[in-house]
């Protein structure tokens, strides 16, 4: 039986989406292709007057990651590229004119088969989802709330108007601060060390049935970060996301799915934890080819992470956020959006009056690192002439998940092996401390992916926890942290806090970041954090720890500097 | 008398954009500088997992545009400068970081200084203007819009709670189809050959003394192309703009002056106009150094252009929107806004939860363009290291003037010499004109600025005119011109009618633009376009101009293809 078409879900459009007005351009085209004609048309600068004769590039291999080969080849994008096909041309004659809001076509074009053919081989709804790229997620983010929601001003608007957006309980604060301006209610889901909770107290289901319509509607759009979540690290099973993508149907829920460390998945933390700890409580999330059932990715990397929400999307409600800035860079700023194909034509319609396009100059040079030189000079270099081709850009993905869970285990083998602070093990110091053997500053769970580590910090084992609350000496060990000989930066938990009822716990936990540092620098910074916690369990007083110095801890992200996932 | 600051305009603040908190991060930078501190907070990736590991361009030099000496230089961005000032440090580890909004330091800097002491010496309103770097000018328009614009729903608000937006009668669309679709009233103001009128019928001053509140709040924003604008060629002389911003300032209008074209003003169009005509009905621009009672740009080339209505903002009501698009490149989707620094700070809060920031290839490619290498291995080339800089960027922009303005020539002598059909010049064919010496066919104003010309078309001395009206003319015009042997694609001028008001007339003209085609193609390619006038005017019927072969002409423009003032 053929599948389903997706459904229609043009009732969740805002206001203003819904009047957007497709281009009629198309009737024009056929002018435009008659031999010889005149283009009087065209508000179009001649390329001539564009100052780039040619934009260049060293670029690493794909194999640089996984072997540590540090060579470089030279990609170049031609001012004018003879080939005809629109969808391999890569110059600047086209690139840095004005180009479609759908993206540069061999980029478009790369990322439509990438998406459909190797990361979601398997979207369950009749024709498959198309992409459209952007300039990062952020910037995705940001239409599809456009897109799907509409500003409600309590002074203008009834209280059954407004709108509601659900998320994790600990969230990436950028995306919440493109909510929250627009008068949206947040509803923040509890989680467990997977993520987002689907029953139980708190959880998905609970939040949906029990919704307080005095507050306003109940919420119709879901943002989530299902894998390496930031600030947790935590990953969703497949079952879990079967549980949560049933309650969304059920309650006709849209999930914006943001998966900036999608492909940095971790296999080795349950291990780990078993090593450590003799037992996981979360499952072992790598045991299997995802894509066994239906069509291969055709890589074994890419079958064997837990799949997007895509991959059960039998209705077409998901909205999924890739981005170029963690396999890439972030300040290339670009990425694309996959779903379904009438929800990619809303936002082609906002994308032509907002961003237009990402940036030529980006768009180029990405283009030509993946498919290399395809005009007459390329024929004097073999390694240029080949690209990275879609082998090379998985390996290179592979490889860099490699890195990053190399990291998180030279941060994690420390954090676990100094939860404790033995008794005794500091001397005469300790006099004043309960008699036990061991007290335990702090747990996490190994992250299953992201670039992040959670720490849940027990304040209630601390020997000055009965003067002070724990919010007290939560912002006291901050300060702490970032003192001689310490000197280690963390993010405070309640930089990802998006409700009061997030704010109230969040004192609890620090973020700590494995990813920005130098890879042989983790350890060693590791070191100096667990002796930061050592060394505060020891104080006896919070002397210079409060006051005008912690006046950096109260803090909502920097939405560059320290938010991003996207 | 030191001059006051300007206007605090935050009632204009569209409900969401008031909401907007500004970041608080700051309290944290200090502990960024810490010396050794190892930072944990933030979530970048890591810089050495970039897989560029150079970014080039062979570029022009500043003067290939008025010498036609044609040879490049090239520049490279390198991935880590040593250079400590953030100012002038261009290398990858930065550009392809996460960055802030503001833009990228080196080019925000320029741009700053550029916008400040070269463009606007003389900005009236204590402290000057601020810049915010966008992506091109529809992504600044859009925040401008998000910034002072409210959604109206008709199905859900009160009818005076409608905003509305003025514009020009005839206008860049795009513009407008950033607005229609929130629901926004728009008002169009009646042109002269200088473009908006502040006086007389349907002039500024006309539309919001006899404003009809039955249609919602009077316009608090305006949209105008005031130099080069697009449609019509015309750019408004100083005295205009003081006649314009004092009604603005009456009714309390905030001013979106939109740039694409300034630094393309055209000196020799009254002069052409004199020789052609004898007379000119406009005024002439370029007799005066703008800046000679105030501080002059440094450049005698931007003296005598028009000012900015930045130039006469002493209450701080202007945003301007500058676009590298006609200068460097439309790809590259790289422009800025200047305005009182406290629109800049809103339209920065906004760029935080969107674009972020332009994309680090463009910025870092530009900003190497203009600064050259600042790196080591630039000491071996002193044409690299020297870069462009303001001169050179200058020179440019002259030189690219001066190459509009010779094809602006070349299109608009072949149809001064030809708007007339003479009498008895076909032979026989003329046998049932009216006996005349000569029929106009149309007129045009020579255009002043920008890449287009507005020819309106006299379809009131076709020998047809009482056959068929002159909207059916017109689209017979329309497809006549795309045929052999004209093959002429031409824009209509429905195209830019934003109002209905407008459309009732914008069948009289068509828009040619002499930027697309090559240099020596303008001349051949208008000498076939008023071949195609004189041929239509000989025709005794419209056989094959009606009917499907039309279906092109009643088109919205194409955002990217066909509009593009941003």
């Amino acid at each position: 039986m053929a599948a389903p078409p997706p459904l229609d879900l043009s009732h969740h459009l805002s206001y203003a989406t819904k009047n957007k007005k497709p281009s009629s351009v198309k009737g024009f085209y056929k002018y435009f292709q008659i031999p010889g004609i005149a283009n009087f048309a065209g508000g179009l600068p001649n390329a001539s007057y564009f100052p780039y004769d040619t934009l260049e590039a060293k670029v690493a291999l794909p194999q640089r990651l996984d072997t540590k080969e540090n060579s470089s080849v030279r990609v170049t994008v031609p001012k004018e590229s003879k080939t005809k096909d629109v969808q391999r041309k890569i110059d600047l004659t086209t690139a840095l004119q004005y180009g479609t809001a759908a993206g540069y076509p061999p980029l478009n074009t790369f990322l439509r088969s990438f998406a459909r053919d190797h990361l979601h081989p398997n979207v369950p709804y009749a024709g498959g989802p198309e992409v459209i790229l952007t300039c990062g997620s952020t910037d995705g983010f940001s239409k599809v709330v456009e897109a799907f929601t509409n500003i409600w001003n309590p002074d203008r608007d009834w209280i059954q108007q407004r709108e509601g957006v659900l998320c994790e309980e600990f969230a990436y604060m950028n995306a919440i601060q493109t909510v929250q301006p627009r008068g949206l209610n947040v509803a923040s889901v509890a989680m467990d060390g997977q993520g987002m909770l689907a029953s139980g107290e708190g959880g998905l289901q609970h939040v949906l049935e029990n919704w307080d319509f005095r507050l306003g509607r109940r919420p119709h759009l879901m943002y989530t970060v299902p894998t390496g979540q930031n600030p947790t690290g935590g990953t969703l099973s497949i079952e879990r996301r079967k549980e949560i993508y049933a309650l969304c149907q059920k309650y006709d829920v849209i999930i914006v799915e943001d998966e900036p460390y999608w492909n940095l998945q971790f296999p080795s933390a349950y291990q780990n934890t078993v090593h450590h700890r003799g037992s996981c409580s979360e499952p072992n999330l790598y045991t299997q080819n995802y894509n066994a059932e239906g069509k291969s990715s055709g890589y074994a990397y890419l079958d064997s992470l837990v799949p997007s929400y895509l991959s059960i999307d039998i209705e077409g409600r998901v909205v999924r956020l890739d981005t170029f800035s963690k396999t890439i860079a972030p300040g290339s700023r670009l990425g694309w959006v996959t779903a379904q194909p009438a929800i990619i034509e809303r936002l082609t319609r906002i994308t032509e009056v907002t961003s237009q396009q990402p940036s030529g100059f980006v768009q180029a040079l990405v283009a030509q690192l993946i498919f290399g030189k395809d005009d007459d000079s390329a024929k004097s270099s073999k390694q240029i002439a080949s690209g990275w081709h879609m082998d090379g850009w998985v390996r290179w993905l592979e490889g860099l998940r490699a890195r990053y869970e190399a990291r998180m285990h030279d941060m994690c083998t420390i954090l676990e092996q100094n939860k404790y602070l033995f008794h005794g093990s500091t001397g005469d110091e300790v006099d004043a401390w309960e008699v036990v053997d061991r007290v335990q500053m702090y747990d996490f769970v190994w992250p299953v992916g992201g670039m992040f580590t959670w720490i849940d910090v027990h304040f209630d084992t601390h020997p000055l926890r009965s003067q002070y609350p724990p919010e007290k000496l939560s912002k006291a060990l901050w300060i702490h942290l970032t003192q001689r000989p310490h000197l280690c930066l963390v993010s405070p938990g309640g930089m990802f806090a998006p409700t009061p009822r997030s704010a109230e716990k969040a004192h609890r936990y620090i973020r700590v970041a494995f990813a920005p540092m130098e890879s042989d620098e983790v350890a060693p910074f590791t070191q100096r954090l667990v002796e930061g916690f050592r060394s505060f369990w020891q104080r006896k007083n919070l002397d210079g720890l409060s006051g005008e110095e912690a006046q950096g801890f109260d803090l909502q992200p920097e939405v560059n500097l320290l938010g991003n996932g996207c």
